[in-house]
């Protein structure tokens, strides 16, 4: 197989089983500029989809490097009109989104001010996202292309055909009938999620080297996984692997430490030994070996984004996690263990609409999970029920 | 010097020189996609002549290309709401635009329905962007950027040092100071401009192989070169490098047959061995070796886009000229030797702020000029004024 076809493949799979494009459908594509010969793949497979009209919009970390070097304050983080436009006519006009992500270089952010990277966040443009997201106002989905620096990161080397067997061997890509394989997938983690609902769970616990944490529920909470659907009833899968089933907790009951088991990638700065510290739902304490200044000013962007607004499961099946590499993408590090989601709230998994989940305008996935942390449902009445010992789904099947 | 030292002082030059830009403006930066390394330096010169915020938007002809072949009629030259809001967001804010060219591999647009792609011109877009231009509204150039693609369709090979050195002298980036090179030359032509309005003009004639055109002029058409001013009084130079004096002609009243003495590119394509014939300032009949149907289709665009819009001379002084070769990009060629557009008028190439001048969504310049072609300035009595005989400026200075 060629580089354009396996592209191809991908690209499919993002546009048929990821974002689920309808015929007639307006596509926005938001692309980083190393992805862009993936991007413009996915394009033709849009277009091939039926769709109407597909968007790219190319996103330059160089550029965000300069704006951190040389902007002023006043300008850091504001997002300019057109991009609001932009996405607002996606929420309006019930549009597909596609986000193409190229894992950076780690030096690629090295030396800024972490201040003011945090503060170049877009906070006004990055709610309105995850506005769409959570009204489901488009259907969706995030892939990430795979590139030489990718390949880099992983084996020291530009060694692109490791990183396609990799790639492939996560998002299915390596069975007969890669569709056939989702749909498998997405009906799993269905049942999983609909177990967990029925368990009814007030807390999640996580118990392991350096973590103690206990992450409270709202009595609404929902546990989702696989697809997800939009407000008009489009079934789409938000990520490209997922491996997770996930809930939002109650933003005012996480206590306890919790210390990262992977680093993790933000704002293309690679996060590494992160500890955080819960006290009534906020994290009163981050620390971190490098990046410790960026997560601090993410968490100080708004109100609530030093409480939760995502608790997930992973376990030792994840095809991601079986490849057994740190990819340094949230994207498949998050669907390798078990993590948890400083900021924004997810009204679709509550049963209420999103009634007292967390609000802000950034959402951080960071992983907490693995073979050495056992993880507990707790139920109301303090019964702690083992879900995840070494890795293992405990929760049995009805 | 380094490649990024070097893509730095043409950076400077387009920031400082070109769009001129103020401490505390708002720049947008269209670039395609091949043009991102300039295109981030020039970023990082706006930063550091005081811009507030610097916005890039990259244009990716492999997507044209996608949409030609593949998207539905009704999308073909439909402009993203955004795309508007964002220019017209820098319209009513007096921002700064720099557009950033990278020329095509002729090779790119190959094989399309040219149909298809004269109608992907996006008019709508197109035409704010001339109204911000003749308005005034936004301090504006363009630029292109040194890529191995354009080194490699001029050379045969990819020699950037020489296509560098090209470009260095064409843009005076060789003189000791490029600065006050560019201040001289731009006096230099305004002095042109103003020895052409003395004249009063009532037409411009080029007679030459296969050319026996008679442009007429407005009562109130007015010859511009060199620098120009916002509405607001702010100076820049529209094109690095410029040469050219031009005016807006009269639409109804431009006769005879042109042969284009240069290739022109348009959307990708290079057009070859154009010919036009006017009747009554319509262009009746249009023929070329290899992108008819594109010039074609973009004269059947609009009302206006059959007729012209602007009229320019260039002498033999031009240091693109100079440099002998068909740089295959209009921002060059058209500086190289004389030209004329059809479609949009110049509202600022008018002494009554652009009554009676052509109105088009397009604005498409092709060269008419060369030794070989002898222009004359015909004053209303029907004197014939020598201007260029062997591409020599022949106009005395009073």
């Amino acid at each position: 197989m060629t580089e354009i076809e396996r592209l191809d493949r991908y690209a499919r799979l993002a546009v048929e089983v990821g974002a689920n494009v309808a015929s007639g459908q307006d596509v926005l594509i938001d692309a980083y500029l190393d992805a862009a010969p993936f991007a413009q793949r996915i394009a033709r497979a849009a277009y091939a989809a039926g769709a109407r009209h597909v968007d790219v919009h190319y996103t330059d970390r160089q550029l965000l490097r300069t704006q951190v070097e040389m902007a002023p304050e006043e300008s850091l983080g504001w997002a300019p009109p057109w991009a609001l436009t932009r996405l607002r006519h996606a929420m309006d006009h019930r549009g597909a989104l596609i986000q193409v992500l190229a894992v950076p270089d780690p030096e690629e952010m090295e030396g800024l001010d972490q201040r003011r990277l945090a503060r170049a966040v877009q906070p006004e443009l990055r709610q309105l996202s995850l506005q769409a997201l959570n009204q489901g106002l488009v259907n969706w989905s995030i892939v990430a292309a795979p590139t030489a620096t990718w390949a880099r990161n992983l084996f020291g080397e530009p060694d692109l055909e490791r990183l396609w067997q990799a790639l492939e061997a996560a998002i299915r890509l390596d069975e007969p009938d890669p569709v056939g394989a989702w749909r498998a997938q997405v009906e799993r983690l269905g049942e999983r999620a609909r177990l967990l609902d029925a368990c009814h769970f007030d807390a999640i616990r996580f118990l392991g080297p350096g973590t103690d944490l206990t992450v409270g529920l709202l009595p609404s909470s929902h546990w989702v996984g696989g697809s997800q659907e939009t407000a008009w009833g489009r079934r789409h899968v938000p990520n490209l692997p997922t491996e997770e089933v996930f809930t939002t907790p109650d933003p005012g009951r996480t206590e306890g430490v919790v210390r990262a088991t992977r680093p993790l990638e933000w704002m293309g700065v690679r996060v590494c030994d992160l500890e955080v510290q819960f006290s009534r739902g906020r994290a009163c304490e981050i620390r971190a070996s490098h990046g410790q200044d960026l997560i601090r000013g993410a968490a100080a962007i708004d109100e609530g984004a030093c409480r939760l607004g995502e608790v997930a499961l992973v376990d030792s099946t994840s095809r991601v996690g079986q490849q057994g590499l740190i990819f340094g993408t949230t994207l498949f590090d998050e669907n390798a263990t078990c993590h948890i989601a400083l900021g924004q709230g997810l009204a679709f998994a509550t049963l209420d609409g999103g009634n007292g989940i967390n609000r802000s305008s950034i959402h951080l996935d960071f992983m907490v999970g693995g073979p050495e942390v056992e993880v507990d449902g707790l139920t109301a009445d303090g019964t702690a029920v083992p879900l995840l010992r070494d890795g293992d789904w405990l929760l049995p099947t009805r």
